[in-house]
């Protein structure tokens, strides 16, 4: 790896006195230029180019990198430079190639099978560039009018096509927002919840609000919780098993919310999951919601990866009840090509959202215009102000691919997910460890009765999944430990992933397999 | 304006069955097709062009629309396609063109004034480009280990370019990160603050928690101790004075916590401002250490605007005793180029975050090269644990624009400023109301005797803002409320203003101020 060219050049002292890239031409008036359109055109059109040329080569990389902390930091140099070297533009398009992409790991890669997807497609990428050179703060309505409209458009849209009640969108009554991230959104609502109860109970009980969840929910949940303020031990965390295919138990949620009560406790919040991370479990909405009503307790569902299959009205089944819910959020940005960031709430009274977050201030401009109108201000609906025009991403996605490419979309890696499935299945071997349900395959190499059986397991597994990924040009994949077993997760949903990909990534797994088997088989020989 | 191309042609029907847009020549299968090399390339010289166009015909714009609420809404239809139309990405664009941009505030102007800016420069509106084309979680640094370690270094960069001590960097045992907003930043200071506290005094005792801003301080710090779980009633807002110019008094402060201390209550933290919102008010950051050091409660110093010109060794002094706080956060996407998002936050104790927002999960990866070395897992320093590469930009405007192109930047929009308020005191009916200290000024118009002198100087000149707003080819501008006060607000900053939008704005309010003293003195001689 070549050192970074300007760690020459950077000594501190002006390079040319320009603070423009050669080549520009005339130089306008400082300000000007550092928003020119020519030189937005020039430079636009080599980032554009670059990136392409980066989809083109994703394969050459292998999916994470092998590097030792300090392998950047200590080969760039510690202060900023002076004055840019000439055509700096350049010659940091060519460190980020040379540099920062070897030292990547690639979540776009065709063999990245670790975590749940970041989606990308082209035009949510161009999207996400559209909305950078645009640059608006649309935290008002009158901030940005038609930001804020078209957001409150694109919730809609997406919650149709999600077919999420009526009664969570604009159209029904309730209303969405675009978000970074789950943790935002669990957040949001679970301040709304507990201004809405601590006004009932009184706001010296903070202390004793408990909130609900399984043993696999996220720990978005649990942090949420905990900076909202709620005592780290009143969140109860159900124990789920495999025979329920790790889904919440409505009964243990009921035994667990009456013992906090009969301890003079006070039920807050309960995060149902649809999808949960380790083995993408679906908790019961239906039954979980019956629970929480008799303890007047806000439900949220977290749908942050599985959302996105609710595009395809064969998955429409597992939020069935979802119409007694309060909130309900779920990541754009990880399988419905959206980039990275876009998390979608969607509350059923925004007023209660908006009486914990909203604020009224005499500097923030309004708008003559919206007087007597009921204008959304989505400042008042999360933890920000400052916020993205995320909407002309998702708007771009929907529009560009229709409802039907992103149900082909889903259907493609679940299609995928089955057929890797299948050939686990097929290798006796292995065994499949949880139920699939969208496009997460978590499987086990069996220990050998010879190599330590069953209690082997879980340290058999952990090498299997050292040695899968420490193949360059393999896949790469993660872990679970659910109830006590470790488990590998091949988690289908690259953009760029294909069959091939599945099949060759199988392939890997079977040879280091079979070679880690025949490694402790000998050294056992000889014990 | 017309219609929305799509309004015609989305009947719900599937258009051509193809997800690609027409033109794609032979259609590949269909995974790859959403992040084609070729597509990419196609459609992004298409947004670049798009983008350089747009900055090119900024000056066409009124800065902000003359539009109503539901303008854009009632116009789309309700629900997403179910097939693209043919040529879906060049058609979304002519909407965007068409419809979009004429109904949203344009920030980018060279005449928009009202809020402190959102500056943009083409390297950072590409860096985030590039950021959304490579798009990867660096949510750890095995995530993404060359996107955890340029974040170390750029805030390290932009740190000693601001000239805070060393003590807040990586390079002096603390460390930064890079997030949304400064709300985001300051909600993460409260919550390591007050796990800090309570693990002292008992959690039992969340509810004595006590906070401390200045009636100048910017509603995100009141809201996130509010999301915090800090009690309405326990924020202290100190009032400020004009004599003082609005800065927070650490005699006043000092009474408050004292007198909180004696009625059983709990200091935890302060937050003080370099450069408010309403008049970029400065407190004194070393004398209001000394007495929240008495009383153990965190400092965090909210530069979120003013941040930018810490760049200039000239406005260094504004932060003496720096080195006392606890925390510190700007903005880089207000007035350091670095487009919208970029709130840094820098701790001196990062141990502290990560213990009230640090977790550990199985499931994370972790890296085998990481073992034994002290790693940063970026999730475990914020609300989030998806995050963006927002890295790469700030490195970018560092690098293309350097330390002194920064100054540069920062001083032509003071120079400008200082302009404006000399034009605005040379004009006997005008005076200026707080004093300049960066490229904010505070005017208002006087009101002579016979229309009701200064009882009536807020009304008139409400109405002068009014009139100046509505001149659409005019600035754009804000207004403040301070101590009964109120007057309008000229931020300049917008990467594109030059002196000569300052000039003829500020023909425009004396045109305008013209006009209304004539309007009311003829309404006043008839009646």
């Amino acid at each position: 790896m070549a050192p970074p060219s300007h760690f020459y050049t950077n000594n501190g002292a002006p390079q040319n006195g320009a603070v423009l890239p050669a080549g520009a031409g005339n130089v306008p008036p400082q300000h000007s230029c550092l928003l020119d359109p020519n030189e937005f055109r020039r430079q636009g059109h080599q980032v554009i180019d670059f990136i392409a040329d980066y989809y083109a080569r994703m394969d050459d990389y292998p999916v994470h990198p092998s590097v030792n902390p300090g392998f950047l930091r200590h080969q760039l140099p510690a202060n900023a430079p002076s004055r840019p070297e000439s055509d700096a533009f350049g010659t940091a398009l060519r460190d980020v190639r040379d540099l920062i992409l070897p030292g990547m790991t690639h979540w776009q890669s065709a063999r990245h099978f670790a975590h749940f997807p970041a989606s990308s497609s082209t035009v949510a990428a161009l999207g996400e560039a559209l909305t950078a050179g645009i640059n608006v703060v649309p935290f008002t309505w009158a901030a940005s009018p038609a930001a804020t409209e078209l957001e409150m458009v694109v919730v809609d849209w997406l919650g149709k096509a999600l077919h999420l009640p009526e009664s969570l969108m604009f159209c029904g009554g309730g209303g969405g927002t675009l978000l970074g991230t789950t943790c935002e959104a669990i957040l949001c609502a679970i301040v709304a919840a507990r201004d809405r109860k601590l006004a009932d109970i009184g706001s010296g009980r903070i202390g004793d609000l408990v909130v609900y969840c399984s043993d696999q929910t996220h720990f978005a949940f649990r942090k949420a919780a905990h900076i909202a303020g709620i005592h780290r031990d009143n969140c109860r965390e159900i124990a789920t098993y495999r025979d329920d295919m790790f889904a919440l138990s409505p009964t243990e949620l009921q035994a667990a919310m009456q013992a906090d009560v009969d301890a003079g406790l006070v039920p807050l919040f309960l995060c149902a999951t649809v999808g949960t991370t380790q083995t993408t479990a679906v908790d019961p909405i239906r039954e979980l919601c019956a629970v929480a009503a008799t303890h007047g307790v806000w439900v949220h569902v977290d749908a942050a990866y599985a959302g996105s299959a609710l595009v395809c009205p064969e998955f429409r089944h597992l939020i069935d009840g979802a119409e007694a819910v309060d909130s309900f959020s779920m990541n754009a940005h990880k399988w419905l090509l959206a980039n990275n960031d876009c998390c979608v709430l969607w509350v059923k009274k925004p007023s209660l959202l908006i009486a914990a977050l909203g604020t009224e201030q005499e500097y923030i401009l309004k708008d003559a215009a919206a007087e007597g109108h009921d204008v959304v201000d989505y400042k008042d609906w999360s933890v920000t102000l400052t916020r993205r025009f995320r909407a002309l991403k998702l708007w771009l996605v929907l529009r560009c691919y229709g409802v039907e490419g992103l149900r082909d979309h889903i259907r493609g890696h679940v299609d995928m997910a089955v057929s890797f499935e299948g050939m686990v299945k097929a290798d006796p071997r292995f065994e499949v460890m949880a139920t699939r349900q969208f496009a997460l395959v978590c499987f086990r190499l069996r220990a050998p009765e010879e190599l330590g059986g069953p209690k082997a397991a879980n340290d058999l597994n952990r090498r299997l999944l050292e040695e899968v990924n420490a193949t360059g040009s393999g896949p790469y994949m993660s872990s679970a430990n659910v109830g006590g077993i470790y488990m590998l997760r091949c988690a289908i949903g690259s953009t760029l992933t294909e069959e091939q990909h599945v099949r060759a990534a199988w392939k890997v797994v079977q040879d280091r397999a079979a070679s880690l088997l025949r490694k402790m088989e000998s050294i056992n020989a000889v014990a």
